[in-house]
Parts: structure tokens; C-alpha cells; sequence
């Protein structure tokens, strides 16, 4: 069964907003066995809509649509589809209610712009937005299944959740394709390929194996298609198993998980706390652990100390130590972990300082110097990593080294 | 002049990785004068590639690739760049020695499978990788330009800035294309159309209003082109001001800029520090503000209260009022904001206390109550939200709301 997903939207193609959306609803796919054979972003553009519509239709039996369901001149998607599938407009009465329910709520006026949005080609059947008033449309045209939906995210998403997702299943008769991830950090791409090569060229022709790297870590992702569930889990799982004993020491969790989350996992189980002490991570570090549902039952709390002060006041770092070594040295990332152990009360913590730039950096400590320690009181390690001249990366890098550390630190003590 | 950028490679398909490579390419590619037509991810699949650039060459005079050009075996790109341009493969000295260096600078033992990095098409000029082994390739084919780069990111982006943008500026006389953006925040996109609307009516064929709603904001974009740079400015600031002066109360900045990031601006411009008291928020807001440069002047430092002892031992938040009103509570919020101020001695200061979701809801304060204060010590103000009850998106919002009261707050007091 193959899906394509089409976004519509000139922001997207001017690069103000990155498709998120896409790459979603792909996962969603994917779980219930859909392959999805291309995304295509095309502008608010009739003609553009209609030939994306033909192609998508000419490889795939599912089109899901997002975007240019707005109230206002720039959003063309439903008057497009009416003409793609040769129907009229129609007011939908329950879409109208739902419009009109969400203006009384916040005690808006009801203006025509609005009252349009429950008008929808003859042909569909409405998904009601929960969320919104643009409401998601359903088409079953000559036996494939076109979906409209808005661009915004989370009403998408509820869509997709409640109403799309259990209405595909029950129109098609769906294969199973499984994936199975193993998070590795640490080593690299072809590193890792030459170790499992052997491995690799033994796959059948029904399970494929990918590398996903990404700044410090590769993901190998096992896919497996076929029509007996069972035997192809036992399949995936013995192939997922014979490559991590092979790269063991460097695999962080054998399931398709974010790095924090893995650490996690393994803090939860062992009932051990974390707190952290940011300076150039700036609390991403701390925000990677607590958009996890869950973290509360491992994360104290950080301090961000981006002044000196800061590191004083609230981190207890002697004034002294910066003087001497710098903010940026090994001596200040101990104490900065060591106070904020003090300071949370917890069983580990990381500690993060350095230049991330583009501007603070010396010939002696250029932009990216960055100095990570972590800490369980009775050990701390302290590493230096000097990375490159881009802010936003050197933070991503830095959380990706310091989470590796901390990983590092947790499998010394096994349980 | 049309662009469209092709990306290549399962994990995109199968929603692993979400497309940041194509918005900030077709970004790079407007501010240019280039439009992109169409962006498409394709699977690591020779057919489907042959098919994906046939269509995008018969569209587009430049077309930009990226991804499928690791080592491993599921990377088909550069042999189907051969096939799709009838040529052979060739090994390129230049980056072999690039290949060469990069394994010697980290000692790695240099293996055939990354010396086959250095083979390219034989009708290529290949675009040195500073940052990866895999090299970028520039194609002139019948008048087009195809370009296959990296998917990895910062290796992409090094090329797109350095070498291919100059490139293509060089190759092609391009027109004019600018684009103005006007962040609101606090008003909804019909309401901002209504208010708006004879001022849209009234443009020009050459220029177009788009609206970009997203959580709380939103952007408000014209885009004009044409030949004269000069005139097509002097128009589109025209009506820009237009559309300010209509709903100037909504406005937050006058330029496309993150909404944090206007407001570190105003306080840079205003010589003002910051400091912040996250709970639900986690770091996300102090995040935000940090991964902009020059935010230090700004920006002081933060704490991070996940748990009750970290708001009353690191911010001074009384224990009776977390007993008596609870964590999530006007009176808890107001301490940690007046903490905030003291512990870091900063002119402003945000707090945010809620209940993220999924677990923690009560009848009384169900998941998605938030509370949020903003305090410069003589005023302060606090205001209780109700979002939804979707952790990630509770967290984006809270630091959209107390960003806009901050905003706010900035506002009361002009300079």
C-alpha cells in the first residue's frame, strides 16, 4: 500500500517554516504498514495543485493533503480539489456548528471569511476539526482515499490520530512493515559498516538496513516487509541482536528512542536523580531532558548560569577558580558539577561550559571550546571538545557529547 | 528563474528525520531572486530518482539534491546521477585527498568504502566537502544546473554559503524578489485579514500578503518582484507601514525575526538584563533566548525548578506558599519570578509554573493549566493559561505567552 504526501503552502518553499508535519504523518504511515513513495511541497499555486494531485494519484493509492485550508485569499486548496474532482461547494451544517461553537467559546464575531470555512466540495466527507475551523475533508475517488487537512500542527495531528489513521485501516486490507532501531554513539558510519558487514550481506531481500547519522550518534534501522507478523518480528530481532553484539560498546539503547531518553529509561530503572549546570547550552540541555513525559521522576532541576555571577551565586563556583583558569576550563565544569549536586540534592549531574560564539573566542580558547563534566559525587569526569564556529551546532554537539558522557558514566556501575 | 530542491533518502519517507535541509535552502534560494517550485523527498530508490529529476528539469533550471551520499550501500545517488546523465564514473584527486585528511586528522584507518567517497560522475565539478568526506558535486547539463550535496546538515549548508549560492549568481542574471514580514502576536489571522482586508485588496499583481499563523503569532508577509530593487523597496515598506499603523497594537516587530528574538533586541537597545524561573518549561525558554547571539548582554542566567526543593532552595520560594496554594499557583509564580530578579540580580525576570501533561492533572488544575508571571520588581504581572493537554505543546506555548507578556510588560514602559 503506498501513501503520498502533498504540502501546500508558499511558506514552505520560501523556507520560513520547516514541514514538520510531513515527516509525521510518514511515522504514523509507516506503523500501519503505508509506505509512503514521496513528499512533494507545492505553492498556493491552482494549476501546481492539480498536476501534484494527478502525479501523487499516478504512484499512490493514499493522498494525504495539509495546508491552504485558512480563512483568507491565499488559501486555495478546497475551491482546487472541487475542481480536480469536477464537484460543486457545499455548506457542511456540522462544520458550520463547529465554526460557530469555537467563536462563541472566545467571544469573537463570526465573520464571513469564517462562515466560508464550513463550505467543502460535494464529494467529501467531513473529519470535524477540534481544534479549529477548518475541517479536515475525506475523498473516495475511483478507489484511492484523498485527505485534506490544515497545515497547522496539532490540528492535523488530532486528525490524523482519531479520525484518519482508524478510517485507512478500515478501507484497506494492510501488510505489516516492522522497524527496528538501534541507537549507537560514539563511532562512525563507515566504522560501523565495515564492523557488520558480513551481517549486512546476509540480509534476505525482505529486510533492509539503513545508517542515520546524526551529529555524534547513527541510528541502523532494520525494515522488514511481509504478511506474517510473527515470524518477521523474530526475524528483525534476531538480525537487531547478532549486530549489537557485534558493536555492543558502542550501541545506546536497541530501540529507536532520543538520546536523553535513553538515559532516561536506564536513570528511572536504577531510581537515580540528574541535575544540570548550563552556561553555553543554555538550558537546551535541560530542555531535551523535560520534554519527555516522565522526567520528573529523574530530573531535579538546573541552573542556567550564564553570567559569572550567575555561577557564583547559584552554582557556588569560587571566584577565584574563574579568575584563574577561565570560565571556560576544567576546573570551573567540576566545580559547576559538583555545585550542582549541592544544589539539587541529586545522585549525577552535567555540567556545561563554553564558547559557543560566533563571538567570546581567544586564540587560546577559540569559538566551539567546550569543556563537559559529569558527576556522581564519587567520580567525575571532565572532557574538553573543541567543535566548530556555529552557534546552534556547537549547543546541539555539546548536549549530544555531554548526554554521551553521562551514558558513559551510568554503564561503569552496572546494576 | 524556478529551483526545486529534491531530497533523497528513506528515513525522510519513513518520517525518522524531519526535511530542515529543504526550508533552509529554499530560503537561501529566495533571497536570491530564485523561487522554488517544488520540493520532493524521494526514496533511495534509482527509478524513482531517474523520475523524481526528470520531472523537477522539466519544471526548474536548477535543481539541488541532497542526501544518498554515504558509504553504505543504501546510498545510490552518485550512480544514478551517472545513469540520469549518461556518463561514467571518474576518481576525483582533489577529493580523495579531502577523504585522505579528514581519516588522518582523526586517525582513523582509511577504508575502500570511503575511498570510493572520492569516485564522481565524470561530467561533474565537484564542490569540496570542508566538513565530511562525501563530496558535493555542480552538474551544467543542457543549461541546467543540478548540484547532489550532503544531507547531513552543516556539511550541506557549508557548500550552499560557500560555493554554490556564488555559483549560482554567477551563472544566472537574477531577478528581484523581497519579501517584508510582520510578526503579531495576541490576534487571530482572520481577525488581522478583516482589519486589513482594503489595504490587501489594493495591492499590486507584483505583490502578495501572506499569513503564517503559528502558536499564539502571527507573521504577516509580502512578497514582491521584479526588475527595480530600488522601487520594488521603497513599495513593499509602503505598504508594510500600512499594514502596521492598521493593527499596530498587535505588532511585535517589523521584520521575520523569532519573537524572542525582538524582544532580546529591544532590551540590548535598552540596556536591560533578563533572567527566568522555569518549571513546566524546562529550559525551553532559557533555550530560546540562547541560542540567539549577542544574548549574553541580555540574558543573565536561569533556574530550572523541576521539583519543590529546587524553587524554594534556588529561588527562595516559600515552602508555606507551595503548601498552602500548590506548585501551580498565582502566589508560587509571583516568588519565583521576585526569586529570579534577586538570585540574579537581573532588571527583568520570567517564571512559569504548570502542568505539562500527560500525568499531574487534577480536577482543580488539569494538564495544560499553566501559570505565568513577568516582573521588573516595581511591576509585576501574572495570568493563569489553559492549554491543552499535549506536553510539547503546552511547553512551546507557555514560552510563547510569557514571551508576549513580557512583550508586553517592555511595552508599558517607553523608552
Amino acid at each position: 500500500m503506498l501513501a503520498e504526501i502533498i504540502t501546500i503552502g508558499d511558506e514552505i518553499l520560501i523556507g520560513q517554516i520547516v514541514d514538520t508535519n510531513s515527516a509525521w504523518m510518514a511515522e504514523k504511515l509507516n506503523q500501519a504498514g503505508i509506505r509512503v513513495k514521496q513528499i512533494s511541497s507545492v505553492s498556493d499555486d491552482r494549476l501546481h495543485i492539480l498536476k501534484a494531485l494527478e502525479e501523487a494519484a499516478s504512484r499512490a493509492e493514499i493522498i494525504l493533503i495539509t495546508g491552504g485550508l485558512g480563512p483568507t485569499k491565499d488559501d486555495i486548496t478546497k475551491k482546487t480539489l472541487a475542481e480536480y474532482f469536477n464537484v460543486g461547494m457545499v455548506q457542511n451544517e456540522a462544520a458550520l456548528q463547529n465554526v460557530q461553537q469555537i467563536f462563541a467559546k472566545y467571544n469573537r464575531p463570526l465573520l464571513d471569511v469564517n462562515r466560508k470555512q464550513a463550505e467543502v466540495p460535494a464529494n467529501c466527507e467531513v473529519i470535524l476539526n477540534k481544534n479549529g475551523t477548518a475541517p479536515g475533508m475525506w475523498f473516495n475517488h475511483n478507489g484511492k482515499i484523498y485527505v485534506s487537512m490544515p497545515g497547522v500542527p496539532f490540528e492535523m495531528k488530532y486528525m490524523v490520530e482519531e479520525e484518519v489513521m482508524p478510517k485507512l485501516k478500515d478501507t484497506f486490507k494492510l501488510p505489516f512493515i516492522i522497524h527496528k532501531t538501534i541507537l549507537t554513539a560514539g563511532e562512525g558510519e563507515s566504522f560501523l559498516a565495515e564492523k557488520i558487514a558480513d551481517i549486512e550481506d546476509a540480509l534476505p531481500p525482505n529486510i533492509k538496513l539503513a545508517y542515520l547519522p546524526k551529529l555524534g550518534q547513527v541510528r541502523l534501522r532494520l525494515s522488514a516487509d511481509g504478511d506474517d507478523e510473527v515470524q518477521l518480528r523474530a526475524e528483525i530481532e534476531d538480525y537487531a541482536a547478532r549486530i549489537i553484539e557485534r558493536v555492543k560498546y558502542a550501541v545506546v539503547a536497541d530501540e529507536d528512542v532520543a538520546l536523553e531518553k535513553a538515559i532516561l529509561n536506564l536513570m528511572t530503572k536504577r531510581r537515580l536523580t540528574l541535575s544540570t549546570a548550563e552556561s553555553c547550552t543554555g538550558g537546551y540541555i535541560s530542555h531535551l531532558i523535560t520534554q519527555h513525559s516522565g522526567s520528573s521522576a529523574v530530573f531535579l532541576g538546573g541552573v542556567v548560569s550564564y553570567s559569572n555571577m550567575a555561577k557564583e551565586n547559584t552554582l557556588g563556583v569560587n571566584s577565584e577558580t574563574i579568575r584563574q583558569y577561565g570560565a571556560v576550563s576544567e576546573q570551573t565544569v567540576k566545580e559547576m558539577a559538583a555545585g550542582s549536586l549541592t544544589a539539587f540534592k541529586s545522585d549525577y549531574s552535567v555540567a556545561v561550559t563554553g564558547i559557543a560564539g560566533p563571538d567570546g573566542g581567544t586564540d587560546d580558547k577559540p569559538v566551539g571550546t567546550v569543556w563537559i563534566a559529569v558527576s556522581n559525587g564519587a567520580k567525575t569526569s571532565a572532557k574538553k571538545f573543541t567543535f566548530g564556529n556555529k552557534r546552534i551546532q556547537n549547543i546541539e554537539r555539546s548536549a549530544t557529547a555531554a548526554f554521551s558522557m553521562l551514558n558513559t558514566l551510568l554503564h561503569e556501575i552496572e546494576e
